[in-house]
């Protein structure tokens, strides 16, 4: 029996800094990461290595910080957990004690039991796990016509780095664009387009209904009745909350199958939290459960898991869960924070939108200049900012964040306008024409006119 | 007599948003800006004529904006303005009615009284003014040997454009490193570095003493008394705000020369308001009176006199004036928001600081990622963020931004930790390791060891 104050089951973002901030607050506390993989991958990359960086060798979350920190590392699989007893077994045959114990199991690919031809060889997810993704890499290698399934961030990326290696790639997707449930149409549809520009073959309004083959993938049915030839089939439809091991301890899930979480993410059963893809989210706008898994969001619920594990450190300021995302095709980067116009729509907000095109440089004429187009979508009746699309160069990341801030100190259209920001003509849009405050008095305006009439 | 409703004076950045707010928010009235230049530089792409945008030509100000909101723009210049008749008169004898005046002067170069020579041929500074630049850029061509006086960022900046056309640049500065006093010495000291590879020449913890020569610049003597033989010299000493109108029509000048204004930016005349360079700021962190000046701010000054002309519409959000600025030397992107240490520590904050470096890719190794250092300045008994700076790619503008937002909403350690942020391989650096939140654990573990000897 090996006793720690600290178990943290999973290695990936939600590990490691759950690791790391537990053991860096609590210093005399001894912490330990149990975890399958031997390496681990940086979640987000992991599209990456099919293109930019090669080699998922590159592409590794460095144990540094951990080790640095003293905390012990694992490489191991936690098979059952005692939560009465507070102890737990593991697949090498080992037995811990634990004091508090942190869920950080991530998620796996979802597969629709509905899609026949799953089982087929060369049909591959994008699990994070790099002795799949190695064995399928090297097998990429042999094939040429692909097809990916769901143009979601992952399906995107994925599509695109495959595509760079000079394989003729076909992305499906069943919505009307690319990325359609995480942009408004006008950004989803630039996505899509510089995605063709780009060489990929792009269907969409089309669902798939098989994956056929004998033995392994020949070609896809869609839809439509229509087939087309495939030697491989990467399904990129989502992912699921990996909670075998916390329905087997009796943790609570909720109906989307997370394990139940408080703002602390303390699950249901005493000292036991729960952080990360694995973990209920609710979401910051409507208070309703949400499905958002990002890496970005699982480091800061495994950093509040571990600030507040023996004390509630962040008392009562975490407020919810916003997706704050951002992806990039070429040289375009693309974001978003919080609800887009359709998803605050069907959630029944009355909604004013303003949105505003300039250059992300000043003059727009310095070598890199880049066109820069700021959505805001923002409520009708309090004036709160909503969320925000952004379609930039590089800096795209860092102005989406910019808009997660504004959101989740629950900025209004009148604070935004006032907001000071900086700029620099090498660096950032200018500051006469600064896209997020112009798309803000796009909106104030639409509000003043709407407010009018009932004034008259 | 000409009538409008709206009178601006001046036609840079605050001409023009304070133009186009106040056509924009009350189309109704009829809007005038008055400006002396015929085509209007965009402020901070000054320095960059020299290099980057290789002419004047390609760094104007579009009027666009204004003429398609339908604002006239007069070319002429206002010589008196008669504040109880609400009237004015202009260099080319016009005169005119007004309803509402902003003043949006500006600034001049300061050009110190106690230095001999400054009247000597190719002694320049940098106005806002394109006959005198673009006259300056011409003789430019001639001179090999260039010292530059002043090593703010319009100094820095200047320097480095003009070392890239291959002229011998040599940066003087009184304080012990470049950008001294906008930086801490950790990120100053890495800037003077990277200007120092690039071929400037600086020369720091060195006042100047006397510009010498006959008729024109021929040497430079500093303070210690060795000289240097210079083709040209260009003060970059700080700018003075440009009031002599201000100060003809009675508007009441605070202690530094600037034109008292209230919030909404109302000067002590009724119906005159003041914004930009030459309008009172006071501190946002201190509410003491401020010597700020910067595009961006005069833009948001502009647009909050613009939206409060005829009603005070932005009711009580603006609550001072906060240093948000940028600058880039090479592919380098340096940024800060808010206090210094230097700063809040002479102004009698008790701080506690954090830094943390990283990678603005994830993975490290993907082609342009760069290293990311970000450093908090924090109050020590409030948790409040005062101020932070940044060294980065070209993301430092925005990520700058973020720590703008998060000082501006009044942040403390303990909201920055639990902030959702985005994180993207390509744009961002990594969410397990994104700089401004580990800057914020360090500063948090700060915290906590010091409020632990009280509590034992």
């Amino acid at each position: 029996m090996i006793n720690t104050d600290v178990l943290v089951i999973g290695g990936s973002a939600t590990g490691l800094v759950a690791g790391m901030t537990a053991k860096s607050n609590n210093p005399e506390k001894s912490v330990t990461v149990i975890r399958k993989e031997e390496k681990v991958m940086i979640p987000c990359g992991i599209p990456y290595i099919f293109g930019s960086v090669d080699s998922s060798d590159n592409n590794i979350l460095p144990d540094a910080g951990l080790i640095g920190l003293g905390v012990d590392i694992v490489i191991d699989e936690v098979l059952s957990v005692d939560t009465e007893a507070k102890t737990c077994k593991t697949k090498s045959g080992e037995e811990y004690s634990y004091g508090k114990l942190i869920m950080g199991t991530g998620s796996m690919p979802a597969i629709p039991k509905w899609l026949k031809g799953t089982e087929l060889d060369n049909v591959f997810t994008i699990p994070k796990n790099k002795v799949y993704l190695d064995d399928f890499h090297k097998k990429l290698e042999n094939f040429n016509n692909i097809v990916v399934v769901g143009a979601g961030f992952i399906g995107v990326e994925v599509s695109d780095e495959i595509n760079k290696t000079g394989k003729n790639v076909t992305l499906v997707e069943i919505l009307p664009n690319v990325l359609g449930a995480t942009f408004d149409a006008e950004f989803a549809s630039k996505a899509e387009d510089m995605l063709v520009e780009r060489g990929v073959n792009v269907k969409t309004n089309c669902g798939i209904q098989e994956i056929l083959g004998d033995g392994k993938v020949e070609s896809v049915k869609f839809a439509d009745d229509t087939t087309m030839e495939a030697d491989a089939v990467i399904l990129s439809l989502g992912y699921m909350p990996n909670t075998t091991l916390a329905k087997e301890m009796g943790l609570a899930l909720n109906e989307f199958g997370f394990i139940k979480a408080d703002q602390y993410r303390r699950t249901s059963v005493k000292d036991v939290f729960a952080a990360g893809d694995c973990a209920e989210k609710v979401c910051f706008s409507t208070g309703k459960l949400s499905k958002i898994m990002l890496a970005s969001t699982a480091c800061t619920e495994a950093r509040i898991a571990g600030l507040n594990l023996y004390d509630l450190n962040t008392f009562s300021t975490f407020k919810g869960t916003i997706g704050v995302y951002s992806t990039c095709i070429g040289d375009t980067g693309f974001g978003v924070a919080g609800l887009i116009e359709q998803t605050a729509v069907a959630e029944g907000f009355k909604v004013v939108t303003g949105e505003f095109t300039g250059m992300n440089r000043h003059p727009g004429k310095l070598a890199g200049a880049h066109s820069e187009t700021v959505k805001l979508i923002v409520s009708e009746q309090s004036g709160l900012i909503l969320g925000g699309e952004v379609m930039s160069g590089s800096s795209a990341g860092e102005l989406t964040n910019v808009m997660g801030f504004a959101i989740q100190n629950n900025m209004t259209i009148n604070d935004l306008l006032v907001t000071q920001i900086g700029t620099q003509p090498m660096l950032t849009a200018s500051p006469a024409g600064y896209p997020l405050i112009k798309a803000a008095e796009v909106v104030a305006k639409k509000l003043k006119a709407k407010k009018a009439p009932a004034m008259a």
